[in-house]
């Protein structure tokens, strides 16, 4: 295994260490026809759908046996590190080769599964959107955004986009699902636990706000009369992160993205445009906070005499992993003397939009310092045995389960 | 003068009712060679230096008198207004036209000038600092700025770059300056008065402030752990609004710009870099405002756990206009019978840079509403045309003045 994630490391490679492998980019595309090989090398059944989600399938003596599917990613946030997604695929090939190899004949299709555009570079979660159903229609075409250069990439990738929606699968042949991933968090690094169980995962919702002043000389204009769209949003950035932090304790804000226009010289500014978003584990406060948040940005832009407008960008809701899956990786971790930990995940994942179509679970493993998301990301390799031995031992239980 | 007015406001017209005349653009070149027209049909010997200032001169018999300077620019900010600068270049060729037309000799030589990018589209006051050899040597080639567009924008204008200190004149040459101008702001306006006499202009600090972090994931990272520039920039732009607004009554802030690094979708935003600025009429008032919001900015980002680094980009220190023009503009008034009250100015202006240089005046006539470098702007055709016989009856004194 530790092979393959050096050979994994190297597509898309960056200088500062870690790697970018944007949804449908060159690199991407390179990871998959590497995924592709590895797959074919060990004897498994290669499939792709209408979405780009590529499979390695480990097939049931049973033709009409459920699905178990084992997901993860190959894309990669710009910069990213070289476990986010990764760990994930490369825990999964092990599954199946261990499974192949050990001659086990489980009553289920075992299948693995790197999942189209995770991370949201075009359309967060496209892959796992697709599959489960839960794509909009008007996911590349509604009126507020260009969608040409996503369906470019899209045919680019050989996915043709008014295709895309025929992923779609019955849930009633799928008998499960469970991912291993990174924490991307602190909570197992400082609590020495090698494994956390996840029991929810954070819902979100983002939003790109503008906010509409008018133009003024910046020397001239008294600091009364002036429109400042600009003090408007750090406001609302600043009073935002304090409602979250006094407010809503279990949930979080970000603000990742600031456009000033003009943006000249001796000039006040016309217009801002922020992207946020706001997590919560708790479904009803998740609502509540979204709310608040937009109530905030009202109050704000009406005391300041701006205009303000949202647009949606995101909306996932919190998920609940399955109970027998959770008591499964429990279980596991038992029998394997692996000290566990029970844990809310605050990122997104597949796994989110598959917790409403099958029993689904995942498995986290430590990231040192919590970092994620840039080169610096690390997890030690004796964790990602770890992890890996935990998915199959899980997976296996659960397989036996959906046969009985 | 409005027939002038009219064709002066084609070059450069914008959609929006207002000019682009950005300083060196192709639309700035044009309305020079208007200018050179102009003044060559009117009989005025035409110079230019190598600042790529543009003047007109109503030659004095005496080849040894000093110069008297009606000084404004053509060019303007991006989507401006037709009266910013305009003005001013309009009412100086109408004052040596109608005392050349009058056969008035006058004991100097009469020079109108049009500055180069006293905007500061490259570099503020390029053509005023380089006359008043105010100028500093490395204003092309610093080592934190690529400039090679300015040096390309300049020789494209005819100016090679390295010449441009050679504009610098002998003050012992210059009898005086004065300057017609819209006020900007929305006093005289208010005040119903047609007139302003500008006795100080502000002066003004410009930084741009880098502030760096770690970039991290937006969902996984806890609030209290992230190194967010975005948040800590916010901070910084409504605190500082608040500490100029609580503790330095006189004085203006601004922030036009902020760009944010990396700007993607799930990451904190790694760093954040503003552009601000501070204006003050008040020479040790805006000293301590500039030095206050400088150790905020140190205070805010240490508490955050951020890194700040600051590079100044302008600095023009508080003017004072000559007591002699001062008394000139304000007997004017009084035997033409226009209400005329004292004002400072708070956008920068060539004055400010010939106001260490020789005795210097400016002339304020009303903005509807205050408003400014839009295409909004608009003054009354009424005041541009007492303001231009306020500034020719000024003229006159002090050009006598200096015979004396």
């Amino acid at each position: 295994m530790h092979a393959n994630f050096k050979e994994l490391c190297e597509i898309g490679a960056t200088i500062h260490g870690g790697v970018s492998r944007l949804a449908l980019s060159n690199e991407d595309l390179q990871a998959r026809a590497w995924l592709d090989r590895q797959l074919q090398i060990a004897g498994f059944t290669v499939r792709d759908d209408d979405a780009g989600n590529l499979s390695g399938v480990l097939l049931s003596d049973d033709p009409d046996a459920k699905t178990f599917i084992l997901g993860s990613h190959l894309d990669s946030v710009p910069d990213g590190g070289c476990y986010d997604g990764s760990v994930g695929i490369l825990a999964a090939i092990e599954c199946l080769r261990v499974i192949k190899e050990a001659g086990i004949k489980l009553p289920v299709h075992l299948e693995m599964i790197d999942f189209t555009d995770e991370e949201g570079c075009w359309h967060a979660h496209l892959g796992s959107r697709a599959l489960t159903g839960m794509l909009q229609n008007n996911y590349t075409s509604d009126t507020d955004h260009d969608y040409g250069p996503f369906r470019a990439a899209l045919y680019r990738a050989g996915i043709p986009p008014t295709h895309v929606h025929k992923a779609k699968r019955d849930p009633a042949t799928i008998a499960g699902y469970l991912e291993l991933h990174i924490e991307q968090s602190e909570r197992l690094y400082e609590a020495v636990r090698p494994i956390g169980v996840v029991t929810h995962i954070a819902g979100r919702a983002s939003y790109e706000t503008t906010i509409q002043g008018e133009v003024a000389h910046s020397g001239t204009t008294s600091m009364e009369k002036r429109q400042d769209t600009l003090l408007g949003a750090s406001t609302f950035i600043v009073e935002a992160h304090q409602l979250v932090r006094e407010e809503f304790p279990g949930g979080l804000f970000n603000c990742e993205r600031l456009d000033v226009s003009p943006g000249t010289f001796n000039t006040t500014p016309r217009q801002s445009r922020i992207t946020w978003d706001c997590r919560h584990t708790n479904k009803e406060e998740m609502e509540r906070m979204k709310d608040c948040l937009l109530q905030l940005a009202a109050n704000l832009t009406q005391k300041h005499g701006l205009k303000v407008a949202h647009r949606p960008l995101t909306y996932t809701s919190v998920a609940t992993m399955a109970g027998r899956t959770v008591l499964a990786v429990e279980q596991v971790c038992k029998q394997l003397d692996i000290e566990s930990m029970r844990l809310v995940g605050y990122s997104g994942h597949d796994g989110q939009m598959l917790s409403g179509f099958a029993p689904s679970g995942m498995i986290f493993i430590p990231s040192v310092e919590g970092i994620s998301h840039c080169p610096h990301e690390f997890t030690e390799w004796e964790h990602v045995v770890q992890g890996a031995n935990v998915l199959l031992q899980t997976a296996l239980i659960l397989a036996q389960d959906s046969g009985e």
